[in-house]
């Protein structure tokens, strides 16, 4: 991460195209609810290594909530993009993200156990072989 | 992108566990060849929108082949994570990086091209579906 620029990627690249998106660039998009309300943004994308796929999306929801900064893993597949919007949308309301697993600064998600992408799964509905 | 801080994830999340990993922290982690020689870092991934699988690295090559920074798409799957090296082995020599697509500060890829894809693609001996 040390040469990290945020503008890197546009500087030198088409980073997105109907089909492929930087994942710089998804880094930072907006994303809303069904309503067109904005919810917050994509703060990092969690990938599986062995299957090579997306698994979540760590979405940031400052102050949405009326709490502090908060993230919460979605899986992927929740999310669609909306050309118009130029954002995710997400079919999902306050109620169901205040019940969602989450972390903040003072927390940590443990990765590292099955259980905690199984929690998430499971919260959201999400079949998928054990990650 | 514009709240984006390099050093965010490592300060609220366990950003890899032996089965995801984050894709900031993709971002900028070394590539060696098998010969142990440091390559460069990956500069980016391409995430493919409708499959939601990671298509491309894109590994930044500055210096290495003796030219400016350069930016090589490689197929996804020719990267290898090495525990060890704490970072990315691919089976690569300098001729054939030389010899494959590649992008620098003033040309930039064409990633709205099925083309451009499938160029990669074939310069790696990769099938997958078109893009």
């Amino acid at each position: 991460m040390t040469d990290y620029d945020a503008s890197r990627t546009g500087d030198v690249a088409t980073n997105e195209t109907s089909n492929l998106i930087a994942a710089s660039k998804v880094e930072g998009t907006n994303v809303y609810n069904r309503q067109g309300e904005s919810l917050g943004t994509v703060y990092d994308v969690m990938l599986d290594k062995r299957s090579g796929e997306v698994a979540y999306a760590v979405m940031s929801f400052g102050g949405f909530l009326g709490m502090g900064e908060s993230y919460h893993p979605v899986p992927w597949d929740m999310l669609e993009y909306d050309e118009s919007e130029e954002g995710y949308v997400v079919d999902l309301n306050k109620e169901q993200l205040e019940g969602a697993p989450s972390f903040d600064e003072r927390t940590s998600p443990d990765w590292s156990s099955p259980e905690y992408s199984r929690s998430i799964d499971h919260y959201y509905g999400v079949a998928r072989p054990a990650i």
